[in-house]
Order: C-alpha cells, then sequence, then structure tokens
C-alpha cells in the first residue's frame, strides 16, 4: 500500500511511522510512507499556504492552490489511477474499525492534513473523496488524525501482524468489548486471578469470557449492541443483568 | 499542566511533542512532558513487560508489576497529591471535547500506554482514575491516543493559542459543525467563493454562517443536534429542510 501524506509538519511523523508495526510494514514492504510538505507547492514568493477567511472572523483559512497543485503532482505518476484522497477535519464521517477495513482494500491512500485553521471549501467540495473525522474532539491539525487512520489501517494488511498478534478478537472487530486479561503472578500483592482462569477447563474459560465481553459491552458501551446479533444464550444473560437492577 | 506518559515506545513521541502547539506550550512553561519507560521498572533480569494470559489465548498481556511501580514512583514524588491516570483502551469511555475539556482543568495527568496486547486487568481495576478510548477501531497501542489526548488538552490550556487561533468557534466546542471557510482567490479555477461573503454585509454573513453550520451539521451530524439548544429561526430552518426532503 502506498500512503501519501500532504503536511506543513512533516517532522511530526517520523517517531510514528519509524516505530513498532508501522516501521515493520515499510521494513516488509507491505507498506511505503511518502512525506510531502504541500508549502513547497505554494506559487507565492512567501510559500505562504494561508490567508484571512472572506467575510471576516479569527483564523486563517489554507488556501487551495498549494493543495491542489500538490495532489495533482501526486496524481500526474498515477497513469489514471485514483486513490483516496482523505481530509482530515471535524466535519467528516466518524471513522470506525469498518472504515478502516474499507480502506485496508485499497492501494494508494492520500492523507491531507491541514493545520489551526480552516480548509478552503473547495478543497472539499472538488479535490477529495473522504472526509474523516477520528472522533468529537478538537486537535491543532489533521496530523495525529492521520498517523491513527494509519496505524489501524496497515496492521490490517495481510502480513503485517505476527500469529501472535492477530487482530480478530480485537474490541470492535468482534462486535463487543474485549472481556478481561490476566497474567502471571495469580496472587499480585493480594489481587488475585479469577480462579476460572487457573481451572484448565476451556470450555468454562470460553464461556466466562463470553460473558463477560457481553457484560462489558453493556455497562460500558450499550450503543454497540443495538448493532449485534445476539445467540439466545446471550439474550438470557442480558435479561438477567436488566432484572437484576431493578 | 505536569504530563506523564508510560510507554514502551518513548521515541514515538518526539515528532508529535516538538513541535507546533504542543512544542510552544512547553517553550511558554504551560505544559511539560515527561517520558517514562517502564520496561525500567520490570522486576525481572530479562526486563520483561509481557506474559502469556492466564487461560490461554492470542497475544500477550501487559504484566502488572512494571505499571504498578513506575506509577508508585512518581506518586512518591507528589505529597499526595493525586493526578489522574489515564489508561488509554478500546473499552474505555469515548473521548469527547467535554472530556478534553474536564481534563484541562487538571494540574497532573498521568497516560498508561499499552502496546499491543491486552492490559491485566488488575491495573484496570486497581490503578487508574480513567479509562479512555478515542474512538470506535483498534490501534497497535495507546500511544496515538495519548497524543491525541494531549493535543486537543493542551491547546485549551490559557495562553497556549494565541487570539487569531481562539478554540471558542471549534466544531464541537459550540455544539455545531463548523461553517465553510473561504480564502483568496475569489475565483479559483472557476470555483467561486459565494457571494456573500464579499458583500461586506456583515448581518447577511452571520446568517448565512449560522445557516451553513446547522445544515451541516443536520446532514452529516444529526446525532449531535439531540443535545443542541435549538434557537426559533433554527427550529425553523430545520422544518424547511424537512420537508424539501419529502
Amino acid at each position: 500500500m502506498k500512503i501519501d501524506i500532504l503536511t506543513l509538519f512533516p517532522e511530526m511523523f517520523e517517531g510514528v511511522l519509524g516505530s513498532s508495526i508501522l516501521k515493520k510494514a515499510s521494513e516488509k514492504g507491505i507498506a511505503s510512507y511518502h512525506l510531502i510538505n504541500f508549502r513547497e507547492y505554494s506559487d507565492n514568493k512567501h510559500k505562504t499556504v494561508d490567508d484571512y477567511p472572506y467575510g471576516g472572523g479569527a483564523g486563517m483559512v489554507l488556501k487551495p492552490q498549494p493543495v491542489f497543485d500538490a495532489v495533482e503532482d501526486l496524481l500526474k505518476k498515477e497513469d489514471g489511477r485514483k486513490p483516496r484522497i482523505i481530509l482530515l477535519c471535524p466535519q467528516g464521517e466518524t471513522y470506525t474499525q469498518k472504515k478502516a477495513e474499507e480502506f485496508a482494500k485499497e492501494e494508494h491512500l492520500v492523507f491531507i492534513c491541514g493545520h489551526y485553521e480552516g480548509y478552503d471549501e473547495r478543497i472539499r467540495g472538488h479535490l477529495v473523496t473522504d472526509e474523516i473525522s477520528i472522533g468529537d474532539y478538537v486537535l491543532t491539525g489533521g496530523e495525529l488524525g492521520a498517523m491513527v487512520m494509519i496505524d489501524s489501517i496497515v496492521r490490517l494488511l495481510p502480513g503485517v501482524l505476527g500469529n501472535e498478534e492477530s487482530p480478530v478478537t480485537d474490541s470492535f472487530s468482534t462486535g463487543l468489548l474485549e472481556y478481561p486479561h490476566y497474567t502471571r503472578p495469580a496472587d499480585f500483592r493480594g489481587m488475585k486471578v479469577p480462579d476460572v482462569l487457573l481451572s484448565g477447563n476451556h470450555k468454562l474459560i470460553e464461556e466466562w469470557r463470553e460473558k463477560q465481553s457481553l457484560y462489558r459491552t453493556y455497562t460500558r458501551r450499550p450503543d454497540l449492541l443495538r448493532s449485534y446479533p445476539l445467540s439466545e444464550k446471550q439474550k438470557a444473560w442480558l435479561k438477567e443483568w436488566e432484572e437484576s437492577r431493578d
């Protein structure tokens, strides 16, 4: 997967792209990252990329010219193939694991990261294919949003995670939150591991985990259950918990 | 604000903490960042921090000992004052701008970032004050979540943003998505700025922006309107849009 990142702060990405899974994916040749400072595309002799908003108001607005020119320069090398062009912004579609799985099928992604200010609306309307928000909070720029998306997408690419780190049982991948994990020691300063996990009875362990996973989702994120296909057993557990609340 | 970050990958943070607003906040003495590699607290001669899960299954689990010891070492220096201790995890409370504003009132935050695997449940149950998820997607570790939280919190601290970058009209701060922004040129390759923004009539511009902001929220994030106190004028606009859909 080819990943182009348009940003005014390429140095922000080094630590994240150069560590852990993202580094591994690049070393294995599964993903390649290209940082493009679109300030270099400014046709202005001072290399400015922002300007005052029409109609007044606080904040500066990213000019269309440098962003359009930078993207068009990328597309020239693509022989007509169209990558997904993603704008990180609070007004975008809320990012989810389902979106990550969708983007993981693409061959080429382009991320546009604004900073401080708004984007000129013509970038939004005429250049990008996707507007994405990673959550309902305000960040200084799109850079962290792009890093979050890249991490969540690249780890899904075949060959990136080893067997030991399989993404299949992750929270959100199954539709429920993950069950509690415990490792040694069985007694840490008086805090003990539940007996069932030490029992060696795999059927009981399976059932305990399923029930914990459902209970955690029920108490913390009941909204996730609306779209989850409950089994009869799970429905009975939920009924039990509902009744014990009364 | 004092910010301690417990991580196995401190080098991931350098680019983000050393750029832009986060760098400025640290240079002005408004925020200080401390990276602690909790591997150094492992009491094991191989400095391992994870181990197999009780009950079997894929993935490794973060042991309680190094994390407990690292946090307790921090607390020793605090003369009994209790910081918020935040665990980044998919099972946590969904992060929002309201949460960012709440954390921005604290003097001391501690972030615990796991990586790859789950956390031993005893960390969750007995050590942390907050479990936070930045969104419904799976990341390789808690590091990006911590960076996202730190960025969103630090930019709210008094004196960090200049007047030109006021956070007051940001999306989510007002409860609605932001209206479209435009800057020069008025005509970019045939794509034009709306006439009203060139009119110089501030009352009309104000009203256009309010309507655009509401319309964008209505079409993209109607869920945000459920908790938004609509004015009579705004209710009339919504009614108009509802009717024109039929």
